[in-house]
């Protein structure tokens, strides 16, 4: 069967992009698959460790031809990148980008964009705290959802052609408003990842008086907070500062609710408590039931490693 | 070979008990275990399940002649489970506790131990976010470890005798001054376990108006939260409410930080973000250095339940 796509480019080659070139790989979605990353050394990583067909110096060289462009640089680069490539793109080529906000990125990339080529943001909801070239794996997509935040003047046609490569990497797809998503992403996983690392923060000052002990005796809670919390700086940064408005705004409910717990623990209010933890308990369940997660125990996880 | 205890009495039979249980039984530590829980459903579940060899309508009768006797009920129940046994307890016996917080159930605790009897307040670092009799396992606590907060006057063989079963049951023990405890486990436990309750309860109002996509694209950070967030309500409002000064300390820090990065979101200081985010990693090397989780993609979870 020939492939979907001639020539697949990916401008980044970290987590996603690698995921994405081993997934295409297993599946046969692509006949090849050119690279590029700003880094001299994640290029040289890349071309040692074979991540995808060829290694280019330059963006520009990486989608000549491509009828498939990828943008998996952080969400700040991704401007000067799309004003590189700009005049290199074939003529029917889609374009489309991995950013976890969406409104900025189509601000950036969209005016670059040529007419005759098919710009389609997208943004896939898996990720691990690891980064760089290594840290791909053709199963990150499995049962995950791909969201796509389509222009008004999409080509349908095109949508299709992208929605199922995603799906045959096997993720699921929904299509979304570029403000929204960038709403749920700000509750879902924006203000999360702020909290996590203001926690491991405050961990960190604490730690410097208790030798350690911290990070010794760092039961359930904290550990969970800092795997979040190793998660690519550069890529995070860029995160809060173009999603700057939901998550400021998601930020500001989230100190809201918890000024009243810690109210309710000062005053020894033990209702207010167990009945917002019996709560929460209940939006778990719904997660579980919506298959994005499994209930097995978490700390089945650190038994495997025996 | 004997084991090293005639009898165990379980007082509570959830998680942490249950876990024990099975523990217990696969090493051959107790020759007959007996267990009690308030709620005759679940001591009806736990004999039905043959979880202990002997389920008692009260906590006394499962104390008698007991040589080891583990309080495993929520923070807030210590002192009126101590009250009832105390009659009942064999001399000699060994008496410890599994709660989340240590001076508190010292307090709850002591002034009931008769004299002969071995009081030996610990803690178990380990969990999941289930509760109730059906829901322990043997490995619960293997490489985690177990603090034990022992009094002044403890009687250093009864201790040695305790620390044998724990590591037997596969967990590492430390010894810790009660205070002292409360303030790490504040800040490596608590703390981040009410973060986690407030930051779902956010995401729950938000949930109403988007009609379950938050949780349907619940991504990482999210999602990790969510299953802290799952825990036992009665037992985390115990905690909370008996470890009150060191979580209220520990929220106090962490409000603080929190509103600085919400300040360098607010003014675009990319730099101090990428500064703040790159520290915390390291924090997350030194856990994984000290053995206390593994770096394996945490969304491996998911794809083994497929």
């Amino acid at each position: 069967m020939t492939p979907p796509f001639q020539k697949v480019a990916l401008i980044g080659l970290g987590l996603i992009a690698g995921s994405m070139a081993h997934a295409m790989r297993e599946q046969g979605l692509a006949e090849r698959i050119s690279g590029h990353a700003r880094s001299a050394a994640t290029r040289e990583t890349a071309a040692e460790i074979g991540l995808v067909d060829e290694v280019t110096e330059t963006a520009a060289e990486a989608v000549r031809d491509a009828d498939l462009v990828v943008l998996a640089v952080p969400v700040g680069a991704m401007a000067e990148v799309a004003a590189e490539i700009a005049p290199h793109l074939a003529p029917g080529a889609i374009l489309t980008d991995v950013g976890s906000v969406k409104q900025a990125v189509i601000d950036a990339v969209a005016p670059h964009v040529p007419a005759g080529v098919h710009f389609i943001p997208g943004h896939p909801l898996a990720g691990t705290e690891h980064s760089g070239p290594r840290s791909g794996f053709a199963t990150l997509f499995r049962n995950r959802w791909w969201l796509l935040t389509p222009l008004p003047d999409t080509d349908p046609a095109a949508l299709d052609r992208l929605e199922s490569l995603i799906r045959a990497m096997g993720a699921n797809v929904d299509t979304m408003e570029p403000p929204h998503h960038d709403l749920v992403l700000a509750v879902t996983s924006h203000a999360p990842h702020l909290i996590a690392y203001t926690m491991v923060g405050v961990a960190d000052h604490l730690r410097r008086v208790t030798e350690s002990e911290v990070i010794r005796y760092s039961a359930a809670g904290f550990r969970d907070f800092t795997r979040i919390a190793a998660s690519d700086p550069t890529m995070w940064r860029d995160v809060f500062l173009h999603n700057k408005e939901a998550t400021l705004d998601i930020l500001g409910r989230f100190a809201e609710e918890l000024f009243v717990l810690q109210r309710a623990i000062r005053m020894g209010d033990g209702q207010h408590l167990h009945d917002y933890f019996t709560r929460t308990r209940a939006i778990r369940r719904g997660i579980i039931e919506a298959g994005q997660d499994t209930a097995a125990p978490d700390f089945g996880r650190s038994a495997k490693a025996d």
